[in-house]
């Protein structure tokens, strides 16, 4: 078994085809050095190696080892070093990769081979004490905090103190003495958080350091990352070992990250930041700020230029924006990392586009190309342009988007205030992977340091969330709870709105507006509905609703709640006289009043839907759900109602229910008062015949919800028929109609072929098909769904994502039996999984005619639709 | 296509076997004649010309009625009579007959044929004028009633008034002038509620007769009894046209019903009554008292001795107890009608083990012989011998068995209560068809008048229910709602006790016992367990309810609630320690209270069951459930357990949920508190190697309830293994167990492949699966389930009978699905489906294992597993 693969000398075994087994970083490194570019000798050890381990109970794989002894001795030849030689050492640096990149997520050992000897010899061939000194310090803190488990704070407080106690400003402020007292300092740190000398034996840095990666592997960190992205548990992670290059020799090295397009913009533009006389791992963390990339043009002109022409062939060679990571070695080029490059919304959808204009992709692969959640940012709303702000501070605009919320400096109190409902931006000096979990409990991120490559920054724009960064001004406190800048002082809980497209953090809740979709995105949105199959529909209650949605490119609505419309103005006073009638003549007296309201609410939905067909649901919830609660509510309603407030309480009482989910709601509402169901039908199809005479085109779909033997439909739809001939004789014009139903308990599924005889539409409920399916009430699931997420108990959260074995395979045998009875049944889904990229490709997969999603979920559907016809089930393969 | 069978001169076109065409009647009737028995001539109106009539929007179908008229002809010759001749009038009698007989809800209309013209003829040939006229006012009456839907209360005021008018005590008092009156004044009322004369042309009134009956198929009282006994809407009914004889032509006629063995008790002797000078419906009516059979041998020796012939010989042709109508015409002997006699669960029992004695039939026959229901009986409780007991009244021993309850007086009321949760008694003057479903809902009936043949006596042994008939003493006052004997005014509300097994009304409540099974129901049992597959286990929480259980012949437990036993004795108040526990070491230490407890429990358990399984269910249900609710207690609580009462009410209020069936409860709790499962493994396994080292066999069942979804089985089933483990390690001895889980979410059978990997066997919780697969709460369906079942919308109550056709599906594929990965998976259900006949059967079919009922229940769940097995699904069809 070949576990371990060689780039050296221009040459490498493996290529960019080989990221299933060399992960990202060292395809993409073997890709390079075959290309001929500047990359230092380095082998990978396979992601099968790692899974190897695991299956093994955490042990090397037969022969790894020896494979690894041979590539180092290989890398030794190439750069005429001895890997622990006193004389001319070799170090190397330890990384992991993954086939999907999980960027500042993973562990990195630089400078691995130091040890008191190795270390003097460094000093020796650089003439640059200091130097090694400094490289020393960094590796026994990097080794120690990653592969040996101490806590990072020890050694980052020892230094803090140190630099305190001799004066030190910049970390190059210290002097090589100071070094020396830090790495003995750092020494005697490990020694007492692990009871173990630190190891000085290079070959076993070796061993251990490529055991943490692997360990890193099933990390807290990565798996929540995996979680978040869907990434599956089983690919593993390879190990790159590289011989180290040093950005911090002098002002004549540096090291830096650029991407080969703005990947916040997609304008054509190298972008990026570098810093002279630095490891890499200064310029991700965020510690110092770095310079703009064009800083080295002026710095260093012919690296600046060999840097460019570089970027323009891996992006050709690629066909896609590259991430890259670069160190300059007393002015040489070394290419460290290319990868493609993860990018906002904007820039996916800007990018997408102009390639496809430059003849570099087509347009499968530009739909492909951008991830269905992407657009979500592009739909987020902004900072309204006109409103009055007060700017609080300024920082980088690292993750586009606006959002308003309430401040909390910690992640576990963001996760705990989201929980609660409340919006939170997490506020922090600067992030770390172990702020992930209140990164993505947050509406926005903003931090005091870092860059726009900085931890913070990339995470959010990965998850599309609003970012400021380096905001400096800032000053936290963490124990009092606030910041304070300039005159404020902004408390845990109070508002703050951020602006990531600006960078500008703002006092208080200011209004938001949604943003403009511009040419690019109409264009590509274009290239998206040429490729799919699956119509996109929207679920909207009002004309408004409609009218945005369509403006999204929904073809119709898949869901109109009529109950939604009878809170609106004081027809809740009608519909509660209708609950508390004590007969079917008065319940019809209250029904008559709310009619009217209901047929004008439908006219202008089909006004808004002119052209399109319009999915209308019966009365669904439980009454008590339109009676009021509190004391004097009650009162006031029993006085309006002329009864007593006893008589109206009994009636509250009488509808209680212990399971209201599972109660009297749906259409045992319109069986148990046909009238309810004989009023709606009223109102649509004179507001129907109505829009029709006013020149619109109109096709309502009458939805009854919540069937659960064919008996209930056949009864309401003989009601629905029955009105609709009465209207149609009435007014002296008809309208082409549908009656279908929602699928959304179990049996209606399981019974789908005899309900087909009855239905002219099927449209699958997922919400309520999930709760009946799971026994899983969403109201109640709080206190454990969390718990089995986070376990992994559940794959996923079965509300957000479609669960296809279970739920799916319910809703696939309905489609079946469904069209056992009626081949042409129109069939689509209106739950929220509609508008959720892997359901819609599942609903794709399995023939549905449409998805229908809330308006601001609709071209994220379109998408989603495109590609599952492009056959990609998971967009996430273009993050690789 | 042949709609008319004829029978007449000793011949018959039809016979036995043709009960689906002919009926019950007409197939018996076809047969006797064939049999040489005497039996008036006639002709059947075969069930398909009844379909056919519907089908066709209620026309008579092609032929129907040129066949009829040519029958009609045919039994003309037979009598030597002429339909419509002035001078030898034939009259007829025109009566229902399903293949299910139905008694005393069809309709029947005797006499017809007569008008002003016949009717002289009938008084010449008889030299007889009031019996033509007495023939002629019942005619009128139930005509009028039965075919032109004339309310019958207008005849009986009439005949009543006019009665007391003339002073007549008895019908028979009533001179021919009074009658002719009658006559007269019942063609005037006929004519005010129908607008029409009253029709004399004997062929319209055959037509229109015809029509009245094929109607009654679909009339209220024959739906809802076909909805109880479970009979099919499609069969249709026939209708029998028999030639008039007359059982009141003076004291030398005469008019009973009898049956060839007692159908109370089984014992073997002809058991009847007659009424002499008496047309049929004055027995079945219960107007009139009627006389025992043996008083016929007294009045009329020969014609008893020529009947007990015909009554042996046709037990013997049919192998099974006839159930006989006959007619003496001047001292001639006329056999209307045979069929199986329904009998009590007593009589059903020994009827079967004699008539295996008596080589009659063999014991496969005998198992089909008696009803899954019937058993039922044997098993109701009986008053309490040693009880003192005020006996109010005593009526006659009409269906055995004993009940307490509330006196009710009016069928509408009786449902009420008991909806609202109230057992009644439901006391009336006579009970008819329109009482049913009061009769339905009441434990017991008792009536003032009638007799052991009259409706209510009848009903209520189809039912199994408790009844005492001819109460004469009472007085009931149904506008004042109480009932009056002797010193005793009962008022509805008032509890009284009945026993349906000696005839006694008793004031008030007393205790009842469980009844002794006898040695017939002993072999017969014994027949039971040698012809069936499936196991029967129980559901039992106790050992008392265990040992009850195992004495029905129980073998295992497949359900004991755990947390049944939460509520015993002062334990509960460790329960409520563990639930408000802030932290794992508080939960743990209030565990540590209930565990000797739990393990007392079990080890009682086992000890019960000794020799057999026991499945036992780690806690289900919500946590709230354990908590008090209102405020007193919750002081008391929160001062036992040294909380405020604000910390207690929050934990309550945290507790609280929308959908508690849908909530924290199940696997859910265990998942989270995994110390709550790991308390009730040790309690089971320390109780079972107890248990083994006292001598006894102990075989634990560790089952998970509410999985939906492998990981979640996995989980808790490594804590029990783990806690067994380790008890048996503690106590050094271990005992043979399984681990397995409920199947009650549809995504348990859905994924069930995937979770049979961690199942050691399966038990379908029916009643969990049934609220979710229909999204149905049974809390909450009062309020529209009743209607659901009452207008069919649903064709059984799901909850009472098993629906194969959604529930069922599932079922089949989790068993399918769980055996694809364990062929030999272990399978059972334990809802309270497992003790009803159709589920039962339909488990056998499915090939599960075992089913578990209540105690009560587990003769009847091996019964019908032994008729499953036999082949027979549905049992009712021995009542035909």
């Amino acid at each position: 078994m070949k576990y371990v693969y060689l780039y050296a000398n221009g040459k490498a075994e493996g290529d960019a085809s080989m990221k299933d087994l060399l992960g990202g970083k060292g395809a993409g490194l073997a890709e390079m050095t075959n290309a001929g570019l500047p990359v230092p000798p380095g082998f990978t050890i396979t992601t099968q190696a790692c899974m190897a381990y695991y299956r093994s109970g955490q042990q090397f794989p037969e022969g790894m080892w020896q494979q690894t002894l041979d590539a180092l001795k290989k890398v030794e030849e190439a750069t005429g070093k001895g890997f622990g030689d006193r004389n001319n050492p070799l170090l190397v640096s330890v990384r992991s990769g993954a086939k999907f990149s999980m960027p500042g997520m993973m562990d990195t050992v630089l400078n691995l081979g130091l040890n008191e000897e190795t270390l003097q010899g460094l000093a020796e061939l650089t003439g640059n004490e200091r130097f090694a000194y400094d490289a020393y310090r960094r590796f026994i803190n990097m080794f120690g905090k990653i592969v040996l488990g101490v806590d990072a704070e020890r050694f980052e407080h020892a230094f803090e103190d140190y630099k305190k106690k001799v004066g030190a400003v910049l970390d190059t402020d210290l002097d090589v003495d100071s070094l020396k007292q830090i790495c003995a300092e750092f020494k005697q740190i490990v020694k007492e958080a692990t009871g173990e000398d630190f190891p000085s034996d290079p070959l076993q840095q070796l061993e251990r350091a490529i055991r943490a990666v692997f360990a890193s592997w099933n990390g807290r960190r990565a798996v929540d990352y995996r979680r978040v992205h869907k990434i599956p548990d089983d690919l593993g992670t390879a190990v790159n070992v590289v011989a180290m290059v040093f950005g911090n020799m002098g002002n004549d090295s540096g090291t830096g990250v650029a991407f080969t397009r703005d990947p916040s913009t997609g304008e054509k533009v190298i972008f990026g930041e570098y810093l002279p006389n630095a490891q890499g791992e200064d310029v991700v963390a965020g510690i110092r700020t770095p310079k703009k990339i064009s800083q080295l043009q002026q710095d260093m002109p012919e690296v600046y230029e060999q840097f460019v022409k570089v970027a323009e062939m891996l992006e050709r060679h690629y066909k896609d924006v590259q991430d890259l990571e670069f160190t300059i070695e007393r002015g040489k080029l070394w290419m460290l990392q290319t990868r493609n490059a993860k990018r906002t919304g904007a820039a996916a959808v800007r990018i997408a586009v102009d390639m496809v204009h430059e003849g570099l992709i087509d347009k499968a692969t530009a739909v492909l190309r951008v991830e269905p959640g992407h657009l979500d940012q592009l739909l987020h709303p902004m900072v309204d342009p006109k409103a009055e702000v007060k700017v609080i501070a300024t920082g980088l605009p690292a993750s586009p988007g606006a959002a308003c919320g309430k401040v909390v400096f910690s992640p576990d109190e963001a996760v705990k205030m989201a929980e609660a409902g409340e919006k939170v931006i997490l506020v922090r000096v600067e992030t770390s992977p172990d702020d992930f979990h209140g990164m993505v409990a947050a509406q926005a991120i903003v931090t005091a340091r870092g860059g726009m490559t900085s931890h913070a920054a990339v995470v959010a724009r990965g998850m599309g969330k609003c970012c400021v960064v380096g905001c400096g001004a800032l000053h936290i406190d963490y124990a009092s709870e606030n910041f304070s800048v300039g005159e404020y002082v902004i408390n845990k809980g109070d508002y703050i709105t951020v602006d990531g497209s600006s960078g500008r953090v703002i006092f208080g809740q200011v209004p938001l507006v949604e943003p403009k979709m511009d040419e690019a995105f109409a264009e590509f949105m274009g290239w998206v509905d040429d490729f799919r199959k699956l119509k996109v529909r929207t679920n909207a209650d009002t004309p408004n609703d409609a009218s945005v949605a369509r403006s999204f490119g929904a073809e119709g609505i898949g869901l109109c709640r009529t109950e939604h419309m009878f809170f609106e103005g004081d027809r809740i006073d009608a519909v509660r006289e209708m609950i508390v009638a004590e007969s079917k003549a008065e319940r019809e007296k209250a029904l008559a009043k709310i009619e009217p309201l209901q047929r004008e609410d439908f006219f202008g939905i089909f006004k808004a839907m002119d052209g399109f067909p319009v999915t209308i649901r019966t009365l669904d919830p439980p009454l008590h759900e339109f009676l009021p609660r509190d004391e004097a509510e009650i009162e006031a309603l029993a006085a309006k109602l002329h009864i007593t407030v006893a008589q109206l309480k009994r009636k509250i009482d009488a509808l209680h229910e212990m399971n209201p989910m599972l109660g009297h709601r749906g259409c045992r509402l319109g069986i148990l008062y046909p009238e309810i169901t004989a009023m709606q039908a009223r109102a649509i199809f004179e507001a129907a015949v109505q829009a029709k005479k006013a020149g619109f085109k109109v096709f309502p779909e009458v939805m009854i919800p919540l069937v659960s033997d064919v008996n209930e439909l056949r009864l309401q739809a003989e009601i629905v028929r029955d009105v609709a001939a009465k209207v149609f004789a009435e007014m002296g014009d008809s309208v082409d109609y549908l009656v279908g139903t929602m699928i959304e308990l179990p049996r209606a599924a399981l019974t789908a072929d005899e309900i087909a005889r009855e239905a002219e539409f099927f449209s699958f409920g997922t919400n309520d098909l999930t709760q009946t399916t799971y026994g899983l009430s969403r109201d109640d699931s709080g206190r454990f769904l969390p718990f089995y997420i986070e376990q992994k108990i559940y794959k996923e959260d079965p509300f957000q994502v479609l669960d296809q074995t279970g739920v799916g395979k319910l809703i696939e045998m309905a489609v079946r039996l469904g069209r056992s009875t009626k081949p042409n049944l129109k069939i689509g889904i209106c739950g929220e999984h509609g508008g959720e990229p892997s359901s819609v490709a599942f609903c794709h997969r399995i023939g549905l005619d449409y998805v229908s999603c809330s308006p601001y979920r609709v071209p994220i559907a379109r998408l989603a639709a495109a590609q599952a016809a492009l056959g990609v089930a998971k967009a996430s393969s273009q993050t690789a």
